[in-house]
């Protein structure tokens, strides 16, 4: 079981435009993670889920959580899984508290917060921490279910990193370079197929 | 120098509707590829040009490249992409012969083919042809100078293989798992970086 977590510092929790995704906090970013999370070449990562936290506002967090073991119709385009976004933050104005409520099948939205994820994962998932000043990610040892964490084009915020030291989230590097943070999932995915995980 | 080279069966050669880029052939992952292969976070590969070749109706081949070293107010989001390929498509009509024209710096469109490209870089850039049949990517001896080929979701069709096999092409192989063509950028570009190439 992979799991990818995705901070995110603006992405809007209300209503946005397809037409505009950059504008509604760097939405067009977190379509592109959950493309790379979810896609290979005409099929679907069963094995594979994404949680992508929305920090932006009016009223955050907000958590979407795609699962590509049960996820139906969606497409790798930027602007179908915008949509698929677009519904569940439409609908979210009914969430109470923690609770989290399918909108499709594989499509779900909470008011879970970066910790909620975090703190669900204990003990039960590898936690990582994508990071340039981490380990190689061709030397670490992976394990069968893990939770990969990285954060958008700025990263993680401070208050996140701590939390994650706390539950000593391992650091992982992918090299010198920073890369997007879609090119960071499909890189460790790659990782993961050679080893058969 | 990277040079990746983008064959597509359906990418349309005359304008289209930025809000349903997948009904334009696949134009949608023409952009995520572009995206992949120029970028990096928060900044552009300088060392990097893609050249996709469009092979859709009204009017193939047409081909328009992007070039890092040059191309300003690009961002990676699919819609922004989109737009420069759009406008150069507009002007196209211009086009005579195998001339190739600038947009913008950094934007270029001509009526060359897959054919042309690999011709053109016969003896002056190792020819490398992203295939599951392939060489593992890990052991390979990439060059400094190198043109990656890479298909669209189908693939080459068999006369763009057959002149490939020509041309002596390496095939390159990422492992079991087909990617779609931005993750398969992505993963090559990491081993490139690695390397120090």
């Amino acid at each position: 079981m992979r799991e990818f977590i995705l901070f995110t510092h603006k992405a809007v929790t209300s209503d946005f435009s397809l037409n505009d995704l950059p504008s509604a906090g760097r939405m067009d970013l977190v379509c592109r993670c959950i493309s790379s999370a979810l896609f290979i070449s005409e099929a679907i990562r069963k094995d594979t889920s994404i949680h992508v936290v929305l920090n932006g506002p009016p009223s955050p967090p907000k958590t979407v959580s795609f699962f590509g073991s049960e996820v139906r119709n969606l497409y790798p385009d930027e602007r179908t899984i915008a949509s698929f976004i677009k519904i569940a933050l439409r609908k979210s104005f009914k969430l109470k508290g923690k609770e989290e409520i399918q909108i499709f099948p594989g499509l779900k939205i909470s008011r879970k917060s970066f910790e909620d994820l975090i703190k669900e994962r204990e003990g039960k998932s590898q936690l990582i921490y994508l990071h340039k000043d981490g380990k190689d990610f061709r030397e670490f040892e992976f394990k069968e279910n893990l939770t990969i964490v990285l954060g958008d084009q700025k990263g993680l915020d401070k208050k996140a990193e701590k939390f994650l030291e706390r539950f000593k989230a391992e650091k992982v590097s992918l090299g010198k370079v920073e890369y997007l943070a879609s090119s960071c999932i499909s890189i460790i995915h790659n990782e993961l197929d050679r080893r058969g995980l």
